[in-house]
């Protein structure tokens, strides 16, 4: 199916798992190079866990399961399908987020280092309660069939608006990990002296940052949303007549990915129109 | 003029309003109470100013600059009033940020302690770049009246996303920067043993990121966006002949302040329709 601006699509798609794909490797280097390396003993190579599965999970999953209904050669896929992907890529995200907690409330337990009384742990476990949330909202409203549509229609918007806080609100939270553990780590030579280390991994701070910029930018362009189905069916609950017209275009509006059920257009909101199309409702049946 | 939801619009503006001024309160709270105060003498009062003019400016102003087209009792004013409160309230925060770096680079010379080592640095100084950046391209480019319609309409979405990105990079960073300067000051007792200053700051961080998340809401539901002025005019740059039904409804789309030049729906960027409004022109003028 054609996309407008398919090569800038490319492009930056492109770029995306470019720059995702080397924060997990610097990642990587990091714990492997400059720090102790991987285990599962509650030393502090079970405590690199915790950077590797969230950069990879957390970061970079998440990411990819944000743009993945704006690929062009998935359009012809099935709904249901598509939010299966959706769905069970965010699955994954969540639970390597879940033991990359594991793996530093064990760091901290043996080694008795107190839990929870860093902003970052604040903000990454209220993160974390959020994302599993949002997950079983999605799966329950938006892939099991049995929800009413004025309620998907209602939780969409709110959906797509948390799914990016909560994502935006991880890279903070990364960002808020890496300085805790360069000052806590790099003492001699200190992370004020430039050690490569420093240099490396705030490198790496700024390849997550990058990343998330591209994948805003992906997923706000209203030109590569997944069109609707052309066999759309146009509610109105209010019980005003269809207007052709408005349902139309507002069938195409979006510039996020707002699945099947969406308040569209501003005048369509404004008569409180509610479009779906038919191959969503039966998607998810 | 009526607004859709304006009760949920109030009571959002509002709870923004009431936790970026707490925000403000906390930081001046922070500072004169667990911190030495402020002043401007290369001490530690001198770096007291960079959370508080941070927040207040590059936060608290920001965030008002970025909804203040929303405000449904401007929508009366005229587009080049609400223009200049914009790019007023941004010039403000840009001169607090530079200060704010002053303090900080100050506070560092005097003390011998190395400037832009840290992740915090680096990313604070590059958003503040880019932010001053945004400032003058928007300035020239949708203040000023010399700018081609072509350019503004290019421009317009590149804007409001790096506007929107910039915010929440600022905001990441401020909660690098509490994340540094807890672990640097608080010694005896340590952070993690959860003293009365480490509880209330990180509520501030937490404060801080709530009010990001409020305005990110606000600023992207459709229904509050500035209405479009009623004697618009359809340009067509490609030379198509204009179509009205496409026109009128994207006239009132959008999910984002976009100024007097946008691409809108879907549809109508497909087809490379540019719509501009009358007194959006008329305005820079």
């Amino acid at each position: 199916m054609a996309m407008e601006g398919y090569r800038g699509f490319l492009g930056l798609l492109v770029s995306a798992l470019l720059v995702g794909f080397l924060s997990v490797i610097f990642t990587l280097i990091w714990v492997l190079h400059y720090r102790e390396g991987l285990g599962w003993d509650g030393t502090a190579l079970e405590f690199n866990w915790h950077p590797v599965l969230v950069v990879t999970g957390f970061v970079f999953i998440q990411g990819i399961a944000i743009i993945v209904y704006r690929l062009p050669w998935t359009w012809k896929c099935s709904k249901l399908l598509m939010k299966s992907i959706h769905a069970g890529l965010n699955a994954v995200a969540a639970i390597l987020a879940i033991i990359s907690l594991v793996a530093v409330f064990d760091f901290h337990n043996a080694r008795n280092i107190p839990n929870m009384y860093s902003l970052h742990s604040w903000v990454g476990l209220t993160a974390v309660i959020l994302y599993i949330l949002q997950l079983l909202l999605g799966f329950f409203v938006f892939l099991l069939p049995w929800a009413p549509l004025s309620l998907r229609a209602l939780l969409m918007p709110i959906h797509v608006y948390s799914g990016l806080l909560i994502f935006g609100t991880v890279i903070a939270t990364v960002l808020m990990g890496v300085t805790e553990k360069l000052i806590f780590a790099l003492k001699n030579p200190a992370y004020s002296t430039f050690p490569p280390e420093g240099v490396f991994t705030n490198t790496l701070g700024l390849l997550i940052l990058v990343f998330g910029a591209l994948i805003f930018w992906i997923v706000t362009r209203p030109q590569w949303k997944r069109p609707k189905e052309p066999n759309s069916v146009l509610l109105q609950p209010n019980g005003g007549a269809p207007e052709g017209m408005e349902g139309s275009v507002a069938m195409n509006f979006g510039n996020m990915d707002k699945s099947d059920s969406e308040l569209n257009s501003e005048a369509a909101a404004r008569k409180r129109n509610i479009t779906l199309d038919e191959a969503g409702q039966r998607s998810t049946m």
